[in-house]
């Protein structure tokens, strides 16, 4: 996590206090400068994109069953995802659709768990009479 | 919504094809190009930023509980924000906070639903022996 594009994101997005200014973010609740959850759900949808969406047929999502942040992400923090598979079933009004289900979670350098980030992903399906999605 | 920021920030951050491209996005289920849901969390985020966040005692939040992305967001939508508090409760641990649940709901210029949103904002209270948050 880059100082510079965490700051400058909230800038952009998320302008509060915690985001923007190392002395301002230590007088508050968090204690330091952090980056915005909405830049770490970013991060984490380009960590996805480079690992397996730009090589699936993804179709996207239909939105997103909840997020939590755990523990402040810092600048310089490295971040690690782990992507488990919860579920997979086939659309009822697509056939050649299918619903992956994941369970996103975000580990600083540390091993602390940041954020864990629960979605459906629409994807293609190998074959409309097959298996899984 | 600026159709160069939209694809700069799918560039950036979700470099799928309906984000990026008119012609690839035309081959797609969504029909043609399309916001990247995670930008329109972000401009959601910037328009509560804008409209009362900056002027609160914001603590910023635990995460999101429900994000539903309900029609595709096109270059030049108009949106607009409806935020409707539907709980208020203190702190157990910290008196002098309170959640504040908010269901976010963004429409567009043909007053579309397009997306909403429900998360609960950690807010400074007016009084750690008062009433609401």
């Amino acid at each position: 996590m880059a100082r510079d594009e965490m700051i400058a994101f909230a800038a952009e997005f998320d302008p509060q206090p915690m985001h923007l200014d190392e002395a301002a973010a230590r007088a508050t609740m968090l204690g330091g400068l952090c980056a915005s959850g909405w830049y770490a759900c970013c991060i984490l949808m380009r960590m996805c994109a480079e690992a397996f969406v730009l090589d699936s047929r993804s179709m996207g999502a239909p939105g997103v069953d909840d997020v939590k942040w755990l523990v402040p992400i810092r600048p310089d923090d490295q971040l690690h995802l782990r992507a488990t598979v919860i579920e997979t079933r086939a659309s009822a009004s697509r056939p050649s659709m299918g619903f992956v289900r994941f369970a996103f979670e975000l580990f600083n350098g540390q091993g602390e768990r940041v954020m864990t980030l629960t979605t459906s992903l629409m994807m293609g399906r190998r074959s409309a009479t097959g298996g899984g999605a």
